[in-house]
């Protein structure tokens, strides 16, 4: 077994600030240790396969409060920011860390940095906030993100020196992909200089694709509000002779919100996912397919996700945040769907809703109020014990340390041969391969 | 006083089949005479002045179950139907009439017709429907419409031949102004014939700016949830820097649902309405003075009623339903704040929402359900009551019986020197007039 | 005309501090006369047949700015007290009161008395709030009290040496029918100290039953948080074999919530109300009506009302508020029905749901919220003018001047013969009498 | 690793009817090997410790659609009987099922047991009903049991005659401990008299307190739903002088609902489960610890898990389904803290809700919804296969095949020095221990 340990397909060690020395104040005497390890659970949780082949599997260092820890609370100034797009549950992370900084460790000087990275250069002249357990009392309750966010990098020296003249020892950042590469950045700038500041990020998607992570905060939430829409769209389509509902869900480079909403609502007949590609045109493609299906039922529903049939727009480079931009499939859809209905003679329309603003913005719903609330105390936790360079994960209901470097290699993807898409397939009864040629 | 309720400014008197002879088989036996009479409430209830000064008031027929009834509900066959977009409240509609014709009065041969006019076009090929208790039993709880729906005209003699043929007695239309128009043809046709077919209008119009019509369904349900996306909008603006928050609302010709929205959520700095003009530019014009809101705020919340600003755009002709194809005033607006935050180099973002399709197919809420439940029971006594041409309205918690030529002449709008848009001013603290010249 | 609308059957002219000669800040130039009055609606909005039979009428002066009002902004102190039960849309009056004084008429100083009259009484120590606009921007979105509430009277005298020793010019009182008492009490104790401090009221009652009341706030969220209870309890029912959904809802003296929630949700077999007494026992009593309801479908759905069937009770005296103390009907029901299932060997059960708690204490609905803002900002023009010893009421979407006295009279009820009633009589097929004697 | 796997702890090998035989008709060629087996994920997914010290760990065998299954579609007749309380999602888990068998693998015949294993006993004369996609298209719309519930026993040799006289092949029991010891008795049963039918379980469980499950459907749900009456209870607490919030929520013998519930929704101070005893007197119990807390900060909310406390209450035996008669402990603390309050002269007053069938009785949010949807699928797939006397269950994102008795030897409970419990500690900051003795 040891060996089986040890051979790891990709790098699990944590960084850390150094020998922790200072005992916690924990209250509740129930500590873990850094030898505690917890199995990967990959894409189904079948490693008893590579168990018996004895092959190498991979394990993580536990999350959990430790017995001694890094920073004293007294002399330890810690800040919170967060970055990228707004997702349900940024409020509720912020307000888990202020507690735990506060009332777990005793750590009271917690500042918030004011949208994003911009509030770590101070050219752009964002004051911290200072942040109290009375200050974030209610925050969970709204949606949005009290902090503010913004998209995009800013110069990595410029920002450590804000932390280093700031006096911060703990820096922990909620964001996606873009926000964990600064993250690194910022981190590895720390080390160069030696300086004694930890950096525990939050990983943060509300399409669920970071790797290495099994579930994001927010996702539930989304999935739960893009249902809403799902409802909508197929009253539409009912209520009309040939109504077609199209909704667009978010999902740059994986299909999870798409294919999850469509499965809790029960009545979409099309999921288009940026894992599976289709045609449009042809016998098998899917206007034909659509057409078909109109024509026999009266009304159809297609869910869509906004990374899915890329490969039907021009190249349009990248934005703000480094993110690759995607042409506009649901416009797309609608157009194309329109004409073909009318160049068929069939007599119909597309009712197209683009929910995203709504999704994202909205509270977090309890479930993912209580991983939040997770996610912040581990955090805490990590940042305490002078681990660094981190991000805190989950799966199987426990909770892991995770190098950032080894989460931001590349997405996470829909398994189009997994469990998820066949319940989908099964689900909606469309064709598995809608291409133009079989 | 009877001269006062004579000298009437329009047409109050309803039109009827005949004298009533059949004894209605009502079970509780609180009857409503024809000569009860409603005084119209007018803009804001002050009818007080004109009697005081003498000066004539309007009244209507009071709507309720008539002692004496003019259709045997033996050889009694009705119909419904519903054209239009969709609006909460639809089913509920249609579910009372259905339960009203057989349980208050025993008629047991109820039709739904297809999509709309559509379904009364047998070239179309729309069978109507079996509508029992059974069946319309859980419909209240869906959004969409049962029956369909669908717009524009169908040639009026063919319908009334369809009527004729399938010795329908009572026609239902649920619907906004165009059905309306469609209802009143349908009626005069039925008239010059000399068939004894009542035609009873429920208008229907998410917009509520139907004449004579104080309220109608589903206006409460759309305020209800555009206040949801007035959140949404809110927690956009709010979390990231110099946010502009945009939202456009259902309001083809008035400005209630804006107003209402505005006013419930509480956020917004800024409502426009059809019955408010406004300018974009100039240093009293809307950019100027959204610019500088944002930059003493950090953001701002608009919200835009969708016929608000058609000054900004050349005439587009008129579409199936014979109404006036409106400009994108969002898209509009998105991008001409963009322009001018780009122009005067203020780094910000506008996150537009625009929700009108979540807003119509959303399922009743209580208070529509209620409503909807009086207009359906308050349709089916007029209807077995001989009475036609009429439209059901409501005002003062009472039910009145209103002719269809009357609350078609024109339609009802906000009125800017009253107690509702002075509230919106005092909420949202945006200034009285957005002209370029004072 | 003119005589008619002297002779009033109850009192209408509201009490006043003095004449008006501060010119009011008002920004938009819409004020409202003295002289302005607004027609009674009565039960049902049928004044017309009085007017033809020129028997008197009854109208109200209009609520609403004056052009001139009686307290200078700039030296005037004013303070807000709710008293008793919850009920959703307490935090909206509160707000709307406070932004109104603020940027509406320029009143800086609002102080909030914490705990209802409680907070009058310096014995028990409680210190009044400081109430700005940005203290109370978001207490709209919370279910409870941000002041604080208490049941039952303090010493008039005492309160009002708090007031005077304070400065307060204007008291707003929002509470029901013993709140009510109190501000009259206040009222007669200024007037006959001859102080010149104002006493305005806003009705609150989620049972809906002030007299004069058209509507009172809370009641719209009442009626659609109860619809949940309906629906939990006709899942319950249907669940099981032979199961009764018992759900008991507020209505001490009126069964306003009942039947409107009732109507809403559309599965309710019986509405027990206080207006409309039943007996248990006896042919055509509840119970047996029930069994037999039961045995041929299965289930069935009781919604009851606190205050009904209270003949089935002893005395019992009457609580801190002075009103009477209810027999726990629910209760009662629920295990007479076990009872007499038992006895009839009917295997069945009942599922007995009490929401009130729930009820009453979330954030008010949209439509609440912007007539509670109407509420807030209409008694602040009262307030400013001078007007006392009057609430605020509505009806016919406007609002109007009750003196305080004329509303608190005796309750509201429900007429057992009105159009209300009758639907629900139709909406759930109940027997019209169940009594023992027909 | 091979002798690791073999050495298991629990009995995980599942039963089946034989070889399989017939190739499956599942369309997409994804098809799972008997061979595949999931590491169990204890309590905290810490296998590693296990696998590193060479102790046994446990998997078991993975759920999904196999190449070869054991029924001919065309000649199977399938029953689903679902029991005991309701529980969101039950619908949904019947409507997975009825689609899974019609449209994976062609199986039309599909019945729906009437009220639980009530409707299995012809004595009482309940025909089961016909069961189609068409049927049960929305029924997860709704709460409730669409089938119909009941708890307790039926005589096994009676049930297993009706099995066999209808032609069952598979046997869908959903329902929780109870059900489950009955199903394991008709597994045990059919094996005994030779008969070839399956038995599949899903398990049902809204206090998520089955062994060897990590989840159960509802559960997501029913936390959703008190977090609503955390929040009226804290609003009623907050609302009034010294008020106490009081909140019974499910849970006989295990306090996950409580736990989850109170941590989603932020304001508990006082979580009590059954797994943590504590004292009501002396100067560590809970009224003296409340008192305190009141005194201090005006307000407390407690939630109670309806099995904690019952040390305070004689044994009162059993119910119907052979559980435990529990005392009741929110009723009991209401009239204790009262109590104690009023003989230490606070002024305060208890608020206690008791939400359980509005709990229970809610359609399945989103989350519970696709859970349920897979559940159905695995359970079809398992049955197909012959595979019986097991139950669905899942974590780490699969699903597996548990043995019946394996699940059903004790309930699972929160563990007091694991993460869940900790996090509530964190967030209430409640003590550790609350006994009258250290």
């Amino acid at each position: 077994m040891q060996t089986v340990m040890l051979e790891m397909a990709i790098d699990t060690s944590v960084d850390s600030l150094g020998p922790c020395r200072v005992p916690s104040p924990y209250r509740y005497q129930r500590f873990t240790a850094d030898s505690e390890r917890v199995l990967y659970d990959g894409d189904a949780g079948r490693v008893s396969e590579r168990l018996r082949a004895a092959l190498p599997v991979t394990s993580f260092e536990a999350a959990g409060p430790r017995a001694d820890i890094f920073f004293d609370p007294a002399n330890t100034k810690a800040a919170i920011v967060n970055c990228g797009g707004l997702c349900p549950g940024l409020n509720d992370v912020v307000r888990a860390i202020v507690n735990g900084l506060y009332f777990t460790y005793g750590v009271k000087r917690v500042k918030g940095v004011r949208y994003g990275y911009a509030g770590l250069n101070p050219a752009l002249g964002l004051a911290m906030q200072e942040l109290t357990p009375e200050a974030v009392k209610d925050i969970h309750q709204d949606g949005g993100s009290f902090l503010g966010s913004s998209r995009g990098p800013q110069p990595v020296p410029v920002m450590v020196d804000t932390l280093d003249r700031e006096d911060i020892r703990i820096l922990f950042c909620i964001g996606g992909d873009g926000t964990l590469h600064g993250a690194e950045e910022i981190h590895q700038e720390i080390k160069k200089r030696g300086l004694r500041i930890s950096v525990v990020g939050v990983p943060k998607t509300i399409d669920n694709d970071i790797l290495l992570c099994a579930r994001t905060f927010g996702f539930d939430t989304a999935v739960g509000e893009a249902v809403e829409s799902l409802r909508c769209a197929h009253a539409e389509a009912t209520g009309t002779m040939n109504g077609v509902g199209l909704v667009k869900l978010m999902g740059r480079e994986s299909g999870f919100v798409a294919a999850h909403a469509a499965l809790a609502e029960g009545d979409a007949n099309f999921v288009l996912v940026p894992e599976v590609p289709f045609a449009l045109e042809g016998p098998r493609g899917l206007l034909q397919v659509l057409e078909t299906r109109v024509r026999n039922r009266g009304h159809a529903l297609i869910v869509v996700a906004e990374g899915a049939g890329q490969s039907l727009f021009p190249d349009s480079g990248r934005d703000a945040s480094g993110n690759k931009k995607l042409g506009d499939i649901g416009v797309l859809l609608r157009d194309r769907i329109g004409a073909h209905f009318k160049a068929r003679g069939l007599e119909g329309s597309v009712k197209y809703i683009d929910p995203s603003y709504i999704i994202r913005s909205v509270p977090a719903n309890p479930n993912d109020g209580v991983f939040c609330q997770f996610l912040g105390q581990q955090a805490v936790h990590a940042g305490m014990a002078g681990k660094t360079g981190l991000l805190i994960s989950s799966w199987a209901n426990t909770f892991v340390h995770v190098p950032i470097t080894s989460a931001i290699q590349r997405r996470k993807h829909l398994n189009p041969d997994g469990d998820l898409w066949r319940a989908v397939l099964e689900s909606t009864g469309q064709p598995e391969h809608m291409l133009e040629t079989p």
